[in-house]
């Protein structure tokens, strides 16, 4: 059974492959299979050759500010996790969503997505413009 | 097995929805477990609680702008969906992630998150601030 413990754990490698900037780390924590990514700004990434070519660029983008994660929330169902976590970039805070699979016994991101947050310093508040 | 067109269709459902204000609508196309969303520029919402009341104050809201979308590319995997497409507000472009599983034969929507895209007229380029 999938157990809390590793899938944040998995969130944290996802976190310390940037850092670090470990490409091969990160190609081995994504899936093999349906994948998709949303970076910031950017339209949606679909498919591994697609994504890992953006992680690609931005490990080797030497302005890349570095990323901190904080605030994990877990989400547990069957084979399949998500992770929320606030990014900070710079001075940017965002809201990131995780979602891995427990494949073989590992749990293998199959879909990010980062948002700005309106603010950081009242996170339970409601920005203006509302959807 | 799930096919493409229901998918669309359920995606087409949840934005009918918010074109109606149709409140009983939108809880119907949201699943009954585990949920998730985050709107643009909010912390995310953790469960059907606080995600529904949130659409409900949306759906209340006066001064909430149309949302059009488009662009709707479906990726399907066994008993899950993802529907990725622009949203259009205002003079906003969005990127939405509409995540959906087939529960008793029909699509639910399980997470739900919108990010700003950097630029419209030019979806293919990267924006200066990669991550």
């Amino acid at each position: 059974m999938p157990d809390e413990a590793s899938l944040l754990a998995a969130n944290r490698a996802y976190y310390r492959a940037f850092s670090s900037n470990d490409f091969t780390a990160m190609n081995e924590i994504w899936g093999q299979g349906d994948i998709s990514c949303v970076h910031p700004g950017w339209p949606v990434l679909v498919g591994r050759q697609a994504v890992l070519a953006s992680y690609r660029d931005i490990l080797r983008n030497p302005q890349q500010e570095p990323i901190q994660h904080r605030n994990e929330t877990a989400m547990l169902s069957a084979t399949e996790g998500r992770v929320f976590c606030v990014e900070i970039v710079g001075e940017a805070a965002l809201v990131a969503t995780n979602w891995f699979r427990l494949v073989d016994g590992a749990w293998r991101l199959v879909h990010h997505q980062a948002s700005p947050l309106a603010t950081l310093s009242e996170p339970q508040s409601r920005p203006r413009s509302l959807h």
